[in-house]
């Protein structure tokens, strides 16, 4: 039977969520406490998620699926899995649906927050949490340029070298900034992510936020699909996966990521 | 001359805010980075502060003074601290002020935000910056108390046993509990409060929110005045010292708290 997951982690101790050799990602460790909660070593589970995050990259709502022989009873596999996880990866819920369900093919969108401290210090709370940039940031062509991203557009001028995707092309469905204090909280929703677009974009959000790019290089550069154009990618700090869209068919419980941002 | 300092700290790591023969405390870390940072042996500088935490309580916005007989210009002040200073500890601005200026005793008011995680599994991205209850809370009997507590009031229901102020008789000006999907935001406003008061509230605010305690039994220990009828004192994870008010014309910067919430 197919079972599917939602999983908060703190990505900050982890080398991304893609299984490793070394053992040091958040899929290893998923898998491994799956796997001591069954006791059935003969049957190894492995688990496919819908968005993998970097190192370093948070998941407030992380949706995954694994193939399973054994039955457990839904609430078992949340306490269950949880007593064998480390405390900053959470089993949220988890639901037994029909084998067409895939966690990544079958999610019709991701979306991603990131949070941004702009002020003069750093953060001495929420370190690994938030990203920072000292100088300020004018609220206005930030959203200037995010709205030049919405709808279906060749992101390359966003995309990580090392990106296997089969194509630049994606569909974004919302990218607004908004602004509470000495934060900003930037939010992205498109039906997929390149490697490293999110913070890329946010990289090239921020120039245009201190004026070291107009709204026109903004475009220039999006337009003109090279990377090397782009300001550097930014920090992984701030950057949480936050929501994944799956048809209502699928029957997943109601999923609400658990930030206060 | 007398300095102010605003000061954001992650309490997680420190024994509270007040000095500690093994130098475990915010105080004793911001002390040794003063002295450091002035490099004069001979004149150690010992520092004031509004409000004192507990171990594992943070400060979004602390207060404090010093005196001391060499001049830095305020941005030296800032720069130079913080490079003495754990990351977890940030001086957020520094300001001359006339020697009447008392960080504790001019004090007007100090707020206090309580983070709280609603919601059956305990978080996995915020650790030691929530507090979490796992059975559903209603909103409005919180409210309901909350209220309550509003005015000049003998707080002794929620005063610990080693409190050392010389009255239990303090003024609330706010309590509000909000919801924002699993999490409550709890912040109090007040003349000044009692050790433990807040996680004290917290704590009974909680079992009328589950529903063990009512409205009127919240009534009926807060009149009381007796701390043993009341509920156990809340975790400290979720509470964050978040302003102090002081009368404008000691010109201090405007000061705003740097937390999402």
């Amino acid at each position: 039977m197919r079972i599917a997951i939602a999983i908060e982690y703190n990505g900050a101790g982890y080398c991304g969520w893609q299984s490793q050799p070394s053992g040091c990602s958040v899929q290893d460790r998923v898998e491994a406490a799956l796997n001591d909660f069954l006791a059935a070593p003969g049957q190894p589970i492995s688990v496919v998620c819908a968005g993998r995050t970097d190192t370093g990259v948070h998941a407030a709502l992380q949706v995954a699926h694994f193939d399973c022989a054994i039955e457990r009873d839904e609430v078992a596999w949340v306490r269950g899995v949880n007593a064998h996880l480390p405390h900053s990866i959470r089993i949220l819920w988890a639901k037994r649906v029909e084998d067409e369900f895939h966690a990544r093919f079958s999610a019709v969108s991701r979306t991603y927050r990131y949070l941004l401290l702009n002020d003069a210090v750093d953060t001495g709370i929420m370190r690994g949490l938030v990203g920072w940039f000292h100088l300020p940031l004018a609220l206005e062509p930030m959203r200037d340029a995010a709205n030049l991203l919405l709808g279906e557009h060749d992101f390359s001028a966003f995309r990580a070298a090392e990106c296997q995707a089969k194509s630049p092309v994606k569909v974004m469905h919302e990218a607004h900034v908004e602004r509470n204090g000495q934060l900003l909280i930037m939010k992205f929703r498109a039906n997929a992510f390149l490697h490293h677009m999110i913070r890329n974009i946010v990289g090239e959000l921020v120039y245009v936020g201190c004026g070291r790019h107009s709204v026109a290089d903004f475009q220039r550069i999006f337009a003109g699909r090279d990377r090397a154009k782009a300001a550097p990618t930014f920090a992984p700090d701030g950057l949480y996966l936050s929501d994944i869209e799956y048809d209502a068919r699928f029957g997943l419980p109601p999923t609400r990521h658990r930030l206060p941002f």
